[in-house]
């Protein structure tokens, strides 16, 4: 069993409690990145990627009070808030283990931002998939960048970044970008190219590939694609049974779609 | 990469909250053309194609801060509000990305009357389709007004306008017409007659042709018909692959109507 | 183009605003005929047949600011609120063309009630279909009388009304009973046994036969029976295609029902 | 046509008004007889019965004002609330036409309560039914008792009433046993073995039977049996038809439960 | 006919009312076990059965006044609160008899939890079911422990309870241990490998078999594994005769779940 984490300080931001397990400074620049459970969950398995190799240490939870049902969240027994936020050195990483819930994206998105503001986070930045039907056919996915603010736009030139030529954004990110300059930040979304319904470990990957350019430090992305090479296998399989079946059925699988979607 | 858009100055009506990027007057007589995605996405089509053709300036934006979730346009890497508007001469032209949410309509309605009350605008002219059954079997598609206040009137009457005979017309425009009078406006809008379900760039370019009548400014309408015969061609190829499936289900395509209306 | 409606007068009950066109005042005994869209649709084909039989002026309207989406009735290009008061004589007709929806029918109801008090409305009288699965055996459908007040009961022993022995009546006319002592209004009800999904034109002439004889005022249902023929023939033709239909697949109309329904 | 309901006086308790048509007194002891329309609808059934059978007057009705859509329920032409309460001697028996609406529940039952207390009832009793699938194979419904008070107790000891041994109990009545005791009064409810979904004048008889016992008066059962029987005979045809109907499907009946309850 | 209970003591804790129908006093260490309705049915199983060995007294109970519809539990004739408290020596034992409405979770919880504090109960130990896909082929069914508090976390240690490693946990025990220190409670949830959709006794008896370790006190499963085997034989049956149904469908079971998954 491992040591309880024990709140030093909290501090209530429009309903959102945030909650820290131990005094810490950032040195500039600093770093906020952030992912939630999203298409492809690229923001999910990205963050929890950098959790495991890069082995920072959780300094904080945030506690939504308002949500319904209550969700704790438990390892090794101990109880943990359903978002959680972690540090190494000048970076800070906050990642939810739950979907953020309609009526708290826009009180959740505030707290966060003005808790960077507070902290002296200087980039905030979004890791999230964006759901592609090309997706399929393309060797590697692409990744995008959106971003919010003249060091960020400066940081996307030096590293070569792509930027997200026209599109819609929802959830959080919006808010991050709409209202960086009102909280004094630099926010950088990073899209990957992932599959819509499908956990999406290669999405995530390019993702984090990014990421380790503009944060400037090596992060291996071999277990990602590891474990993408698993689902590829596991859907190729999926894929031949269901064909199997629909060709028991008397009518060639290939027949089908058209009345499918009538 | 562009320019970003730097908020000079904003302005909060009603819980909505308009954006400017710059400084600017309009001169007499003045208009705002406005278009939202609405039946055959008439209103979008139209104003965008407006944009491309008379390249106006973006010169504010209208932030809906009650938005959930909260939704970001990018374009070229950087955000954009859901409603942008531009400015040409003595002529805004403001232009919905996204459906306005039905608790929404009404304080966005009041919020960008009031707004026109403030810069001055004369004429508030909205594009808009009316989903037609009959739009299939018509050369070309009609157009009709409706309209509020005494020079709206004469303008329809020296520009040779069909007033819509009887009718019903929901959302914004529907208050455009309604409170004209109040914000000491003339309201206008154009219907075309228009696919209830599909983009109909045709019924598009009959609006615009008339609103380039009313503007007295020539605005050429080929792209709106090249895009229309695009889509022309492949419905039809969509209807004739339809055909083709139901054969091959051992019913002819004629007979299935009876049943599947039961 | 017909000339505008100006608003010389705006009265604001409970939320619900009632616009007048012009001054007009009534002499006693006075009426508020009343429909609304309804079983068989017989509130609305009954006020539009008065209306257009009778001519009466147009000379007030009814504005609901809450109506979500906010809808505008279009005629001749102008517009018209959902609900229209008309005037001829010493009768008031008001029609509307939407079905009120839930949250509005209590405050839309108290301020016709509140309305008629003002403007001297002696008797308050509503017209509506009762759907009833025995209709379509009948050769003439029944009208019931309900009331409240003792001239409405001497008006229907004169008029030799048939009363509604019993039932449930739902929406504003419930209230128009419920209410009419507080508001020191007589009421009566005319209940048209009707289709229950089918626009019925019979039924609305029933209606407005009975409205006939209490107003002691010739009006002419001779258009309402046509419409109710040419709607019989219809029916008739769906009824003959469908049975055609049905023959198709295999087994015999008559032997569905037990199964449909099971 | 029969003499109207005037008002003489009106009570408004938490947002239900109680309206008075004469002035009354009870003497003790007194009961109030409650009945909704509820499984099987042994509550309505059962109050209506009571009303044909002893014939008590009319003497308040209760009226509320929240209820959406607006109820009129109409006898002869006139209005009467959707709940009515009628007397004869020292008993009070109130019936409602209509299901309360959940939002309505708690208001309604307290104002009950409420009014009981201020007409110095000494007895609520409720007549219900229990839904239950033993129900069809009883030659007849058991009869239970749920009460609350050291008199309730005493009187169904007397007249040997079996106790509702374990269960659960939704609605008005759950507050008439929870709150007897802080307005001061004697609550028994009883609770007829009932068909979940059928009218059930069986039912309604023994709780009607039972209810006589403890009131100590004589009430005839004829009529509600005779309409239990005439129920069972449709219900048998019934049956058989679907039976019929089954077999000419090709299946047999008995062989169907299995797949359709898949 | 049992003795009636009498609230002589009535706390209102948040909208919330624990009524108590005795005065006692608990000894350290106290505890207050605590079962819901949940998955399997592990909660409420439990509970029942600690009373059903132990004989506790029932000595308050608590009454959700804003419940809507209005619940009451009759037992022996007599009104019991939902949710009832019992207690023998220097325990509590609170059972639920109905799943707590979502908007009701909350002010539970946080009234469960201030009462505790109120009456000097040191360990509040909830007893719930994981829905578990591996449940059926498990002999026995595992049981694991999340706590929160140094002497809860001493007492797994010496009891060797298995903790549960990683997981979500959600309802009134995601607050009761979210909250515990603020209470000044230690808090422990058993939590029982369970059928997600089937009352599991077995699951229920492993609770209760850690519970009685961490109590110190002897309770015997006997019981709960008679009606283990019980529910699996029966299960077994419906399994055979829905086989032999789908047989009869003239296709093998095996063939089915392609298609049933289409």
């Amino acid at each position: 069993m491992v040591k309880s984490l024990n709140i030093i300080r909290e501090e209530e931001i429009g309903g959102i409690l945030i909650q820290e397990y131990e005094e810490f400074k950032l040195e500039s620049p600093s770093f906020l990145i952030v992912g939630f459970p999203d298409a492809g969950l690229v923001g999910g398995i990205s963050l929890n990627h950098l959790i495991r190799e890069l082995n920072p240490k959780e300094i904080a939870g945030i506690d939504i009070p308002r949500l319904n049902p209550p969700i704790a969240i438990i390892r090794k027994g101990e109880y943990h808030p359903p978002i959680r936020i972690f540090k190494k050195d000048n970076i800070l990483f906050l990642v939810s283990e739950i979907p953020i819930p309609a009526n708290t994206v826009q009180p959740l998105s505030y707290a966060i931002l003005e808790y960077c503001m507070r902290r002296r986070v200087d980039y905030v930045i979004g890791l999230t998939g964006i759901g592609s039907t090309e997706r399929l056919n393309k060797e590697k996915p692409d990744v995008f960048i959106a971003y919010e603010g003249d060091q960020a736009k400066r940081m996307i030139l030096i590293n070569e970044g792509k930027v997200f030529d026209e599109g819609m954004l929802m959830g959080p990110f919006a808010i991050f970008l709409k209202e960086a300059k009102r909280f004094n930040l630099q926010s950088l979304i990073i899209l990957a190219e992932s599959f819509p319904d499908l956990p999406d470990p290669e999405a995530a990957s390019v993702a984090v590939e990014y990421l380790s350019k503009i944060l400037s430090i090596k992060i291996s992305i071999d277990k990602l694609l590891e474990e993408a090479e698993y689902i590829r296998l596991r859907t190729k399989e999926i894929m031949k049974q269901t064909a199997k079946v629909m060709g028991q059925m008397g009518r060639s699988a290939e027949a089908q779609p058209g009345i499918l979607y009538t």
